[in-house]
């Protein structure tokens, strides 16, 4: 079932390796089919290159399997939360991709201190709250992902408009409408991280404008978008 | 129409990817043709590995498309800008390269702190100001062209000698008088840039001697220059 | 002999240099097989390129050399020390990996500030004291590895669940069940090392909560484990 | 003539490319016959992948050129003044390598701050003086050898035991028994001028005890080295 979506989810996961956010199995991709309310996640530590389409396993929203020979990812369980509460998206990515993972080890949302910020993030790029002891303790995977809607919901951020977030001492998780875009959101994460960090270096903390960033968000994506091709 | 011209341009933009300039689609280049009067840039949002030379945009200073099948690059305007104030150039090149970028986030110019920058570059790497409101909400792109031309004659800096300006809050363009010498100006900012960065993290804020820049500009493109073959 | 032993450990060292972790003949692999009580380790100073499975050499615990064409490793006395006293290790890797060597030379052990540290290793990896002129001048290998173990036990340390160690001015060891698993921790040591770097420049320079690096050891490597397949 | 020494210089260059030590035209190698008293060297601003074994240019210790299509690198002059002053050696590079380059712009020797630095360089690698207006129009690469040569001088340095210098507010020089050995003390010179940045940043600067540095050295280049095969 879902052979064409695991054909997807498994090029997904290598690409992560491609564009080198991914070290050893330290990543997993998952697709969202929103007619059989299915995902399509990768199984849990396997190598990549072993791996196979048919591998991919399938789970449904309770986050039992459905179909596939292997384990899912333990991090199903936090994929399963945003496919319920971020309306629209049917892809999620979950790395530990160096640039990105240093500003969630440090505890800190990214500011949008540049027009590549502002292609594909609205807004600063949010870190959580720490999970309690109780949280980690009783059902991690599922707080983890309850933590980041309450982040969204919290700031009033849109998780539409700003597809990927930083959990707190841990690393990011990005999303988007397809696994596609889960991915590549997930390599403008690392990229923004990297140069915000050396901007910082170079002694400034203060974000773009507002309207330099509503300006570059619009032009790709608002109601009268002129980037790219129709 | 300006087949061979459309060949060089569609080489250049592959040529920022090798040369690890830009991400995805984040950057384009492009080439002036002084007879004609038209400039050949790539077209706005294509995969580089899907890419070919026909898909080229042919397109006149005042940004009409005279050929090609696809919409140019969102960024042609300020190419234009370029094209039309900066006499002498034929390339104009535009990516987010990871340490100019950094720069151009933090609204710095980039000080000549040693040989490398001066074999290229006369003068510090200028940063812009940045752009108002009213010039982002109007006609950005041709503002920011507006902008950089507005930053070399109120600093009185040549730029033919110095063909590359960060733009503040956003990144970097490069020129030259070929599409390739573009690129290649490309590639020495961001190098140049990475090595500003890592000299004043240890401890240096003080350019080099304007004799030992003037020596290194000179012996590389001075009337008696002597580096190269004839 | 224990010819394939001898595979895997050539193997081994070649994985350090795709992995990234060593320039030119900057480190060394070896395998303890329990059986024979003995190790297998690359030959000193030899070209990766020009190595073959059978040159590897095979050497007792008392450092003599029992079978190989070339002299072992400069650092055996070293591996053997690790092998005699740390119960349970099949595995010893050594290499001056560019970020734990930085945090070697600073006399710095890495805080686990994220859960990628904590997903392999329990605790800090801890950096050695100083060696003394009279350790250096003496025995300077079978001291390296006096003090490692001597780093280890002082701290209270398990050298089981956290496979790594820093040596002041010098550079990391890792080992584990494996040469393989050795291989592994050290690249793990070498990522972690550079995001705890980023993360200190980023300003922070506390912990993750014990409970969130107890629930990530544990998730892979306690008797309740869950990560990866049976 | 001298066309083994050609070939090998040819390779020497490639490889600097190869090592990530040189962008573009950006470097140079030559190596010294002692026999004839000539010098084999790259040719100036040839594209890399262009060039040819036999498009090497022989020189003599005047600075004349004896055999070649082309102009010699125009930093002949200073690899002769090396060449002349510094006996034994058979082999310079130069290069703008990014971390080395960045200690040179600020104008700092690089720290003996680990046991890598220790294992190829005796003694901290020095950074020159400046230039004087005078020295730099008068014979700019002449002047240049010999700041380097004065510098080992007055610092009463062995530029045998410490083969590379970084020259002041532009870039290093390697040197060795012959243009292979130039080459690779080129790439360590980088690799130690980047950990010793890391290991600033992290807090240290206090260059390892001076025992440990005599011990590393020695097992490597000592009378009693005990390092590599015989």
């Amino acid at each position: 079932m879902l052979e064409s979506l695991k054909e997807r989810v498994y090029k997904a996961n290598l690409q992560l390796v491609e564009l080198g956010l991914v070290v050893f199995t330290w990543g997993n991709a998952s697709a969202f089919d929103p007619e059989s309310k299915l995902l399509v996640i990768k199984p849990s530590g396997i190598d990549y290159d072993k791996m196979q389409p048919e591998d991919m396993v399938v789970v449904d929203l309770e986050g039992s399997k459905v179909e596939g020979k292997y384990k899912p990812s333990s991090d199903t369980p936090t994929h399963i939360e945003l496919y319920k509460h971020f309306k629209g998206i049917e892809g999620v990515v979950h790395t530990h991709s160096e640039w990105a993972t240093s500003w969630a080890q440090a505890g800190r949302s990214i500011p949008a201190y540049g027009t590549t910020h502002a292609d594909y993030f609205y807004k600063a790029i949010p870190c959580t709250r720490k999970l309690s002891q109780l949280e980690i303790e009783t059902a991690y995977e599922i707080e983890t992902g309850k933590v980041i809607v309450e982040c969204f919901e919290t700031k009033k951020i849109d998780p539409i408009s700003t597809p990927g977030v930083l959990v707190n001492g841990h690393a990011p998780f990005s999303w988007g409408k397809s696994v596609e875009y889960a991915v590549y959101h997930a390599k403008v994460m690392d990229e923004v991280a990297k140069m915000a960090f050396r901007n910082e270096a170079l002694g400034n903390k203060i974000p773009i404008d507002e309207y330099l960033l509503e300006k570059h968000y619009q032009r790709k994506h608002g109601k009268n978008a002129y980037y790219g091709q129709k």
